[in-house]
Parts: C-alpha cells; sequence; structure tokens
C-alpha cells in the first residue's frame, strides 16, 4: 500500500497532485490548515508550529512525502522573512517523516534556484530576440540560451531561492545518510485556473474581462509556463518514480510573455486594453527562462498534456464565469 | 554600549571568545545549558527549544550575536541527523536575534563546507610531497595544493558540512534583506587545553602520557591547525570589526600531522609508542586542507598569537597536570 502525506494540498498545485496521486492508486493524506476535495485522510495541523507538525506525521505513518508547503504570497514571498522559517519547518519534516518509516519524498524547489545572471552574460538585445540562438552556432550540442539544466549552475539572487537552494542542499546530504530516496522538482512558470491575484496569466485575463487598461513590459522575454494540472501530475508521476536528485517541472518549452498576452487578448476579445512597453523589463529579469525537460521526460516518463492554447483558454473561460457569477450576485 | 550574546559559550571555542570577546569591552551575554566563568549574564535555555530560545533572545536584547553552538560529539556529528536540528534552530536564532533590534552576527562554519575532492585533483603520491608545491611552477600567483580561499567552492562530502554550506546560504541572502552585517567564521582544525576525546593532539597526548601504544597513518597529510584561544580570539575581533561574509580562520600554515605527533612524542618523553604507517588514511582525506588567511589578517586585522610548539607544549603540560591529579585522586 502506498501512502503518501501531502503539504500544501489545499493549494495551487497541490489540488491537482491530489487528484493525480489518488489516481496513481495513492491513499492520500493531506497535513495542514485546509483540507481539500479528494482525500483518504486529513492531518490538522499548523506546519510552521513542531508540535503539530511532528503529530500530523506520526498519525500520518506514511510510505510517501509530497512537500509543496511554502509562504507563496505574491509580491512578498521573494524576500519575507518566512522563508526562513519553512526551510527550518521543512528540515524537521523530512527528518520527522524518515524517522517515521517513511522511505521516499519530493520537495518542490524553483527555478529560482538558478543563476540567471549566468543567463544575461550576453547582451540584452540579441537575447530578447524572438528567434531562439544557440550559445554556439553549429555545435551539435548547442544549447539554447536560457535553457536551464537541472546541472546548471545555481546562485539565487532572492531569499525564496536561497532558501529553497539551501534546504535542498542540507536534505540531499540528509538523504545520503539515512536511507531515504529523495526528488526536488524545480517549478517554473505557472498559471491556470485558480491563481491568487499578483500572477502574469490571471492578473491579464482578469483585467481584460473587466475592460481594464493592461500596462506591461514589450513582453519580449520568454518564460517557459506550464498548466498547474500538468504541474500537479508532473509532481505525482516523480513521487512515483524512483528518480532522486532535482528534476525540472516546465513545458520545455519558453514563449515570449508577448505571445501569451496576445492570446489571452484575442480570447477576451479586447488586445487593445494591453498598452506593451509601458513598464519596464525588472533590471533582473532575465531575457529567457526555460527548462530542460528530458530528466522529467526521459527518467519519470512524463510529458504535459495541456498545450499553452488549451490551457489559456481554459484559463480566460475559468475567469470569465468567476466574474460574471460575482457580477450578478445580489 | 557593545552588548554581545554569545551561544556555545561553554564550549571549546567559546570559553576562549568570552574572555575575548569581554577583553574588547563587550558585555557579554551567554544562551545555553552551562554558564562558563566570566560573563555578564546568562540565559539558561536550551536553544533547540524554540520557546526558551526566543525567550533568551528576546532577554538578552544584544546588538551583537556570536553563534558557536552546533553538535559536537566526535565521531558522530559529520552524520547525525542532529545537524539539520542544528541548521533549523540557527535560521531561527538569527532572524530572532535581527528583529530584537541585533544588528552584527557572526556564525561558525567550518572548512568542510569547501569541496575537499578539488584538493586531491593531483595524484596523491605528489600531493603527499612533504615540501609544499605550487599548482603552477613559476607562477606569480601561485597557489599552494590544499589552500583553500574563500571563494574556494563549497560542495560538502559530510551532512555536517552541508548543513553549515546550506545555512550559510541562506542565511547570507536573509541578512541581505532584512539589513543585518552578516560574517561567516570557517574554522580549520583546532587543538588546546580542555579538548574532548576523539580529536588528534588530545588523544595522542593522552595516550604517550598513560604509555599506551598509538597506532596512526603515515601522517603525511598536511592540516592547518590552530590554538583554540587564537580561534576564541579571532572570533571576537571578527564580530567586533564590520568584515561580512566567509572569512577562513586558521593558522595560514598546514603541517604535516606526523611533525605534531613527532613534537608530542618528543614533549612526552614517549616517541617509540607512535607507530606510522599502523592505520590507513581514510579515502576521503585531503593530502592537504590549509586556510588562506589574508581576509582574517588584512581585513580583520587579526594574526593568531601562539605558535605551535608552544602551544603543543602548553597542551601536553595541561594533558600531564590532569592525568596526574586523576591517577592520585582517592
Amino acid at each position: 500500500m502506498k501512502r503518501v502525506l501531502v503539504t500544501g494540498a489545499a493549494g495551487f498545485v497541490g489540488r491537482h497532485a491530489v487528484a493525480a496521486l489518488a489516481a496513481r492508486g495513492f491513499e492520500v493524506h493531506a497535513v495542514g490548515r485546509t483540507a481539500p476535495p479528494g482525500l483518504h485522510a486529513f492531518h490538522a495541523a499548523d506546519l510552521l508550529d513542531p508540535a503539530q507538525r511532528r503529530a500530523a506525521v506520526q498519525a500520518a505513518r506514511a510510505s510517501h512525502l509530497l512537500h509543496l508547503a511554502w509562504i507563496t504570497t505574491p509580491g512578498r514571498y521573494w524576500q519575507a522573512p518566512d522563508n526562513l522559517d519553512w526551510s527550518a519547518a521543512s528540515l524537521d519534516l523530512v527528518r520527522r517523516f524518515r524517522e517515521a518509516g517513511g522511505g521516499r519524498a519530493v520537495v518542490a524547489g524553483t527555478c529560482a534556484e538558478y543563476d540567471w545572471a549566468e543567463i544575461d552574460r550576453l547582451p540584452r538585445a540579441e537575447l530578447e530576440s524572438p528567434t531562439p540562438r544557440l550559445r554556439s552556432e553549429g555545435d551539435a550540442a548547442a544549447i539554447r540560451i536560457g535553457q536551464l539544466f537541472e546541472s546548471s549552475p545555481c546562485r539565487p539572487a532572492t531569499l525564496y531561492g536561497a532558501a529553497k537552494d539551501g534546504l535542498r542542499r542540507i536534505l540531499a546530504a540528509y538523504a545520503a545518510t539515512a536511507d531515504l530516496s529523495l526528488a526536488w522538482g524545480r517549478l517554473f512558470y505557472l498559471y491556470g485556473p485558480g491563481e491568487t491575484p499578483g500572477r502574469l496569466v490571471g492578473d491579464a485575463a482578469r483585467a481584460l474581462l473587466a475592460g481594464e487598461h493592461l500596462a506591461t513590459s514589450e513582453g519580449r522575454q520568454r518564460r517557459d509556463f506550464l498548466h498547474v494540472a500538468d504541474a500537479g501530475a508532473a509532481f505525482a508521476a516523480l513521487l512515483d518514480s524512483g528518480v532522486q536528485g532535482p528534476v525540472n517541472i516546465g513545458s520545455g518549452d519558453a514563449v515570449p510573455v508577448r505571445t501569451i498576452l496576445e492570446a489571452i487578448g484575442a480570447l477576451t476579445g479586447r488586445p487593445e486594453l494591453i498598452d506593451f512597453g509601458a513598464r519596464p523589463l525588472g533590471p533582473t529579469e532575465p531575457a529567457c527562462i526555460e527548462a530542460d525537460i528530458r530528466r522529467l521526460a526521459d527518467e519519470v516518463g512524463f510529458f504535459p498534456r495541456t498545450s499553452l492554447e488549451q490551457g489559456l483558454a481554459e484559463t480566460v473561460t475559468g475567469w470569465r464565469g468567476a466574474l460574471s457569477s460575482s457580477a450578478s450576485a445580489p
């Protein structure tokens, strides 16, 4: 019997991970403050409270752990001191899970662990070229600029990235001493129904559907966006595999942010509301961030199912329904 | 008024740090389970207990923090899961210190954070040559093999090293967001009076004074040994400076372990008890580990005061006194 304990199960990714884990035959337990649908068991606990955390881990007696919970408040999570609390709580969570008999764990990492400055060693004008360039033209093993491999150097520019990076380094060493099978799923950019405000796709869809002006950058930077249902399913597949170490969880295909916004403009019927170039691109924003997903595909055997076109259409439809039902509320 | 809160104040290094801090005009507070002599105030607390830890930090209201406490049980600390608890407790300790109004912190790191495998890229026979070799003969900026700079790559081979390395990465990012002045003192090898069993110099002195046979390796590996009083004084000087980031705390001069043991043989008058080559050198032991101490000397302005000859003589005298008083006890 495979029994998994999921943290962050009620979150953006967690809800989809719970469904995918159940579909794979896991008995799904969750720990946290809010229970999502579809669980076999829920252990109510504040994960930042040591006694509650340990009691929940003991009660679950799970064989598998999927640890997604973290501070995710948009705008705040990049530099909030809460990142220290989550690193500390995660160290204890994984240790207690192992000592309660667990054998396989997957923890959520982030593309913000990588050295983004490394991406921008070439002039930005070249990097923003709409056609993917090669680092070394004519080289058979050429690498696209901005393509990030699990072996790429990690040098986070934010406290969020550093907290995840430091946690990963410690947990990897712990796993080696404690006979724990551990993988680290590095999330790239996500979108999909249920996004909290402060994220690109949801904010754009909501603004255009509400008839609001949308001030944005030129949008030439390319980003790797994955539908959140695919992210949840990828975590479930990774946990269900024996693959260890870092594994990128992305689409493998970075697209210009402009392309995404233009699609949302077309889907909402309000492309004229988008003012490209009205805001500068942040100075630390790299020209391209793209996951190399060969480990995910070849070793885990997972392939994203939702195309960007399909996913954006579904997301805009979701926001349209949410806005019209709130507008017609008494 | 400079008020420092010291953790691990009753430990091997801590006792010397307390004396050196008091000599520099600090009002010295300590937190832990045991109070060393020479304090202005002691806050009894188990640092691994969140409530006790936070209460002590609040009570101390210190401007400075020197965090030395960690699991140090010889033989066990390299791979013990307690390293996770100490990383977690340290993250919270530094955050609470800052939030209680503290502005300057120094945390103890280790030479085990560095990539020791990097040192041994050359054949061991060459590396074990008794004369220091250069990486590039004739190069004005030549680097001695095994010489470790603060900028050398970190890739710890142990859980202890990984826990310190991960902690440092997270705390450095936190300090940058929280306007905290933070330095990280990387300790190399230590010796001196009061060493717990399981460490080279104390064990050798005790064995030879007791007339016991000492089985050891060939002893050609070179190690950077610093007298513990100098280590304590170096931490006090570092804390009292504005230097930030990693700073090596060592002698700057690695000597063959054989030379150290031969000196202890001569000082105890029992050189014939040492059996060089009776034990193999561990496979992960690099040929040389030496601190580059230019940051400590040039930026902090600290220079070790005790020569190895003088320090070893003092240590052997200390053990001779301890053994004869215990032998004559009723």
